[in-house]
């Protein structure tokens, strides 16, 4: 060939960010793999699924009534019925005066494109000034590159945790709120999962609706973290009912075991049914002119698990099961801590809930994780509680001790002056409530 | 409420490109949709799905090392691999090289899609202008807005289709080429069912060459136009042959009836693995940006076809019975046309294949179909073959008469100045060969 490439300056995007990825490619036998981003249940490596869709998902392709023709551009509408009743609730007002729909979506994260891309378009709340998005420092990375490629120049970062007291820090987080400019957009990635409770989400939403700002929600956990799904998704709930106009992107894959059938929703509430309509018109356009249509399969399998008593009960029992498994294993993980006297509070394991934990160890006790003991977390040091199981919770314990134990003073010191999550060792500066508690 | 919605200048889109929604709205017993987008059998409204894919959709489940972990971003290296061997054949150097490979998308449109956005943004042919790109006429409206959503401002129309004598217009199309940008983009849709032959194509891929053109192919009917899957890709593989760089949009909806499950393949032939793995980094982040990973099912059952020698034979079977259904529908079209004697030449019918056809009527006729036979055509006057079969085929012919007796001089005048494709009133002006042949 007697020419150079054309695309000689296109660069390897080196994306590390997959544990699972190491894990696999690691032949060691001890290796543990702990940032999953699904369910497991308590056998290495085995994917969650609740027996009612494994059930349903039997039953599909023997049903004479259903073909492979495209879906409509929004989707299964019963389904897309469903997911909305899901997340503001089957008797809210905005439901029934038809100013609520959803759009059946490429799993979350498709929704939240469509959401960046949509805003990017039409939400204009100044003449003067392009639109500003807030994001949480967790999150920041992630979703900001979503946001700045959908056009976004304007994207800030907000904070509504306490490093130090692991708390929510209700007051940073409403002042940063008030100082935003007005009709700034929020993002709140897994309000489920924030820690805020009512009185905390209430005075969010008064600073909210004061300065006009539009909350952006992603929800992808509904029913993991309390085992019931209206308490989870209480503070979509009450914008919803405070009538905030509002875009929820909801993904399906952890509650329903169905990572690789990709079903998201993203949830609109609006005014009115006219300007839903004209919503749902445009996102449809950038539906048509990238992915066409979505997927059947996953849609079906959950319109009729939400849609049917029995089904949903059973699917509900099981979601009860995982969450009881989760707390159970954040127990056992906090005790095993203690009982090896590893230095540190671990009170945040069972403070909080819900099936991720930031495990608050520092960039190098991860390192040592990985290096020594071929333990896997997400580089943000967060862990997926249900890849602990039986078998590996020993071997988890002991190695985090181990690792905590060859941390140096340095390396503690060093790490409080940065924005890292790390709440252990900031914890340690606290009079710890943990030994006696427990 | 107090407020105004913040979506108060949104838009309604009201695209009416959808023939098939307009006829499922139509309560008449007589109604016929010639505009689906897949293939039927000759039962009214029943999608086309090989026997084997169905056999397989009811295994899969059953199948118990299977689960419902998230895919990679770039999908099932399995599927990728056999749909590239598909397309560039299983000898191609570029394989043996190491520098074809593949991403799993969401359909055809999100191969298009990803294929628009990636060049966007790392095709950079010189360094003083952003990249042009060409696009056909037909599909200059659809695609284009792809292209200008991703960020083209250089977008324009070719020509290989005269209109007048009703065969492909090399000679047009080869100035244009020659005309271009150098390092211009040309989109090449459907190269099986254009109707270039392989002499066309040498000169097209000269004149590319000399002006360091770089072909983007768009294929979804493989197969389904000769029957044959090798020479329906004789195009891409002699670019590939003659060491284009190029990208190739496949599909797999209408060859294996799975429309709902949206499995696309992008191809991408490029100078060396190096580069290749590059380009595939850059497009798995914003594959990790919008859907995260495809859609499973789809591209299982397509790899276990593709794979599996016993399989791919049956399948090939099913695809060749298809194609003799689709000329046979062609000839019987051309023959009743004949034998009522409806003015005009109908030989296009029988002198194209595949699946869709430029039926040759004016946009008076298309409306006459709709408004007073509740027939419903694609807005571009294309109809589906397929949507024609044993029972509505009389009704069609008789419409089809009715409507160009109803047709005015004026209108078919008028029609003579302007762009539209409607080759048969173009054709009236030359020596009718139609009736001599029948």
């Amino acid at each position: 060939m007697e020419t150079l490439s054309v695309f000689l300056d296109v660069p390897l995007d080196t994306d590390t960010g997959v544990p699972l990825d190491v894990y696999r490619a690691d032949p060691s036998p001890q290796k543990v793999c702990l940032g999953h981003a699904g369910c497991l249940t308590d056998h290495v490596d085995e994917v969650w699924i609740p027996p009612v869709v494994q059930r349903i998902l039997l039953q599909i392709p023997q049903d004479p009534t259903l073909d492979h023709e495209y879906l409509p551009e929004l989707g299964i509408s019963g389904f897309t019925r469903a997911a909305v009743k899901l997340i503001i609730g089957k008797d809210s007002r905005a439901l029934l005066q038809n100013r609520a729909g959803g759009i059946h979506t490429v799993g979350g994260p498709g929704a939240l494109w469509l959401a960046a891309e949509f805003l990017h378009r039409w939400y204009k709340p100044t003449e003067s000034a392009p639109a500003t998005i807030y994001i949480a420092v967790p999150q920041l990375d992630d979703i900001g590159c979503i946001f700045e490629v959908a056009g976004f120049t304007d994207i800030r970062s907000y904070h509504y945790w306490d490093q130090i007291k692991l708390v929510v820090d209700t007051e940073r987080f409403l002042e940063e709120m008030q100082n935003a400019p007005e009709g700034a957009i929020v993002f709140l990635h897994a309000p489920e999962e924030m820690g805020l409770g009512p009185q905390d989400w209430e005075k969010v939403a008064a600073v909210m609706k004061k300065r006009r700002l539009f909350p952006l929600f992603e929800i992808a956990t509904q029913g993991l973290v309390s085992g019931n799904l209206d308490k989870d998704a209480w503070a979509v709930r009450y914008f919803v009912d405070n009538d905030f106009e509002l875009l929820c992107a909801q993904s399906f894959s952890k509650i329903f075991g169905l990572y690789d059938e990709r079903v998201g929703n993203l949830t609109v509430v609006t005014k009115d049914n006219e300007t839903l309509i004209r919503i749902q018109s445009q996102i449809a356009k950038l539906i048509a002119m990238s992915w066409f249509c979505p997927t059947s399969l996953g849609g079906r399998v959950i319109a009729m698990v939400l849609t049917c008593p029995a089904l949903r009960h059973e699917w509900i029992q099981s979601l009860q099961a995982l969450v009881k498994r989760i707390m159970l294993i954040r127990e056992k993980l906090k005790e095993k801590l203690r009982i090896l006297g590893t230095p540190g509070s671990w009170e945040h394991l069972t403070a909080q809930s819900g099936v991720f934990s930031f495990i608050g160890l520092l960039p190098s006790e991860v390192e040592f994780l990985a290096k020594q003991k071929h333990i896997y977390l997400f580089p943000n040091g967060q862990i997926n509680i249900c890849s602990i199981n039986s078998k590996n919770l020993d071997y988890v314990t002991q190695s985090i001790h181990e690792a905590v134990m060859a941390t140096t003073l340095q390396d503690r010191q060093s790490v409080e002056n940065t924005e890292k999550i790390c709440p252990r060792f900031h914890q340690q500066d606290l009079p710890s409530e943990s030994s006696s508690n427990n």
